[in-house]
């Protein structure tokens, strides 16, 4: 049995693990980190964003999505998109991202320990490889373990035609119609993934509204446009029961208000489960809430000081991206390294088709604050880019102060709106004013130029 | 004989011109743009950028230059493309645009007078029309007439096989081999495009080094690539002949050095004649020069005060982005109106295959000023998002201060490079500092996160 001491033990290699570790390796510490085989990279890799994210840009490419505008919906780029043309073109990128955080672990000198981990006291550490059973101790703990999908006992999941999203990749070929149960960030994107390769989409979820933390125009605009794809939308609606009506071939989802709703698949993308459940926290002093997840405090540090958690595992927003910057400032914490901590400003990207992303404040919130804002907004179809590029559905829309001219938040939806939200939020970091945009040169054509469009727009109404 | 008077009176209706004029009519000035038929929009919309702009967007999809990386440099979106197939796809967009422009001059309440215009004396100007010719009079004048292709009188145009850039359009069918003379940024955007679409180019300069002003490693990156898609470049090569030969039916280029290079056809993209020369300054008490471009101070004035000048009939840097700037700084200075003036910190997009862009100082301009700088470097192929694009060939690069860290230039080829470009100038723009990208939290996956990766490597170098 192996034994080993180090400054930081690391269980889980998913962003917010990596990021923490490489950044304490970089301050010379010893570090190690602890994942299951196969699970290098963590969900993000391997169930998660890269494979969804992979799969969207194959979908949009290959439909001829971004020009559809031009050539009419007949258009395809490629004919009859296969589940081998999606999955080969994942497989090539989950493998390669893989051994990029491989190699990066490795350059940095952090120590790999393959297999389960599970506490057996609050500095000693587990891990239940394939053979052996290894234990290691370090003064620091990050608990950056992720979720996995929260399976409900009451689906009958067969991994074929009733799936989860871990399970997508064994479909068996593209369904004609498709059932996707939960509405949330994941379920959404999934939806407008499928809408676009051209199937029949039902939506289902209990809540009434679409993701409420978005501002109300841009989600209705996403819901005209997935409608306008040929999704059908069933808000407010509880599944009581899904199962396959063999007779017919068909799988099946009853809601409680009696409808039914057919299709060829079914997705459950209903919530996911942290994993706190998995790696005897109590042995630690630790407790998970119902769902697995862990509390920290704005250090990310646990009611255990020297045991710190980010990532998923903490809950919202539970993005790869807010993960990165949360083990890293989880490192910086516990070696005593200062950090800048600008993570409130942090902007939310929504791959759907077609994509959204906003930072700052949105109309509701301004509105239940009463601050005065007024609205700018340009439509894609008004510039030169978009006609391009063939999206005329996209809108950019910036809030400022009406008084001051201040800067409050930047909603887009639209192609490359995850891209052009950063310059939004640089101005909203530095505390700009919405003139910055009238009065600066943007490249033409470009998307970035909806800025310019939106503040002249916003400007004109005082 | 019409008569009328304005406020304003702008000669061109190409991007300086409309926004001097719509600046103006927002001030509730009365204002006539005037421009020949058949040209509202100016060289930009007809001739230059949205034709080169739109026929770039349609090779890139169409070839499926995006994805070649994944599936090879056989894979091809579209089979057999065509001129055809170009060519609707510019039509569209034209005729899009150019309504776009009608409309907009018209909901401000511009007259758009169509004609050639001359000036009668320094406030008359007359317009001659096809069948009547009209004389208008202004208390300001803003002379934004833009350029044409300089036709050398050496070279045999017959606009079938030799051609300049305006004359593209009426190319016999698309070419096996192609000879582009002139490696500036037109000659380089068209050599790009042409090879994306598989054709054997040969680019010929008497300059022996391409874009001066652009940093050598993104320039050098450029040229790599070029060669790659089977470019071969003749720099520090005069051209002393050009013919066909008909025997062979063959176009050929003679160089000074004793080469004689062949090809199917030959674009001519050596420099831009600017239209001064057509207007009658003389009458106004103004002269252009040789290359017929006018003279201004910081305001857009001309020598003659109340005449004002802007685009590219004032030269460098000629951009349709910053044209417009000038266009409404000249219309906000003649009428008294307070505006921003930071035009300096105008950003630099070549949109070449792939796209370059730029903003601030590069290294050149740096080691010449004695700043002592570091440089942060990004590759694409760092990047997950590059990857799900197929882009392995990019590269992100900010250049800070040493001491203080600030920002001093971002340089960015590939993908995107003219939309994140504007991140980095915003963080310019507030003198912010390279760690800025450190601490700030990108939507993950995007190309935006390369600013993230520069900023980590450039600051592990201290």
């Amino acid at each position: 049995m192996a034994h080993s001491q180090f400054d930081l033990v690391v269980i889980g290699s998913g962003p917010a693990g990596q990021k923490g570790a490489i950044c304490a390796a970089k301050m010379r510490k010893r570090v190690a980190v602890i994942d299951r085989a196969q699970m290098i990279g963590g969900v993000c890799v391997h169930t998660g964003t890269i494979p969804s994210k992979t799969v969207r840009e194959a979908i949009f490419q290959l439909t001829g999505n971004a020009v559809r505008a031009f050539y009419g919906d007949s258009y395809r780029g490629k004919n009859d998109i296969t589940v081998q043309d999606l999955a080969f073109r994942v497989k090539a990128i989950v493998a390669r991202e893989t051994e990029v955080i491989r190699a990066q672990l490795k350059r940095n000198g952090v120590a790999v320990l393959q297999g389960a981990a599970q506490f057996a006291d609050p500095h000693t550490i587990e891990v239940q490889a394939e053979t052996e059973k290894i234990t290691v101790r370090a003064d620091h703990i990050l608990v950056a373990c992720g979720t996995r999908p929260a399976r409900n006992s009451q689906i009958p999941f067969d991994d074929k035609r009733i799936l989860d999203t871990d399970s997508l990749s064994s479909m068996e070929g593209l369904p004609r119609e498709i059932i996707v149960v939960g509405a949330g960030v994941v379920g959404l994107e999934y939806a407008s993934f499928l809408a676009a390769l051209g199937m029949e989409v039902t939506l289902i979820d209990q809540r009434p509204t679409l993701l409420d933390f978005v501002d109300r125009e841009i989600i209705e605009a996403l819901a005209y446009h997935l409608r306008q794809m040929g999704t059908t939308f069933r808000l407010g609606e509880k599944v009581t029961r899904v199962g396959i009506d063999s007779q017919r071939d068909r799988v099946f989802a009853e809601l409680e208000s009696g409808k039914k709703v057919q299709g060829d698949a079914l997705i459950y993308a209903v919530g996911r489960q942290a994993n706190g459940d998995r790696i005897n926290l109590a042995a630690a002093g630790l407790e998970p809430d119902a769902r697995g997840k862990i509390k920290v405090n704005e250090h990310y540090q646990t009611d255990v000081p020297h045991i710190y958690a980010a990532g998923d595992i903490i809950g919202f927003p539970a993005l790869a991206s807010t993960s990165m910057e949360q083990g890293r400032l989880a490192s910086c914490h516990m070696f005593g390294a200062r950090s800048e901590h600008i993570t409130e400003l942090f902007p939310y990207g929504i791959y759907t088709i077609p994509e959204i992303s906003m930072v700052g404040q949105n109309e509701e919130q301004l509105t239940a604050a009463k601050v005065p804002y007024e609205v700018g907004i340009a439509k894609y179809a008004e510039l030169a880019k978009s006609m391009m590029l063939g999206d005329e559905t996209g809108m950019l829309k910036v809030l400022f102060d009406r008084n001051t001219l201040k800067l409050l938040g930047v909603h887009v939806i639209g192609q490359r709106a995850t891209e052009i939200i950063h310059i939004g939020q640089a101005v909203l970091y530095y505390g700009g004013k919405v003139d910055y945009f009238r009065d600066t040169v943007f490249n033409y054509p470009t998307l970035a130029e909806a800025y310019k469009v939106a503040a002249l727009d916003g400007l004109n109404k005082l």
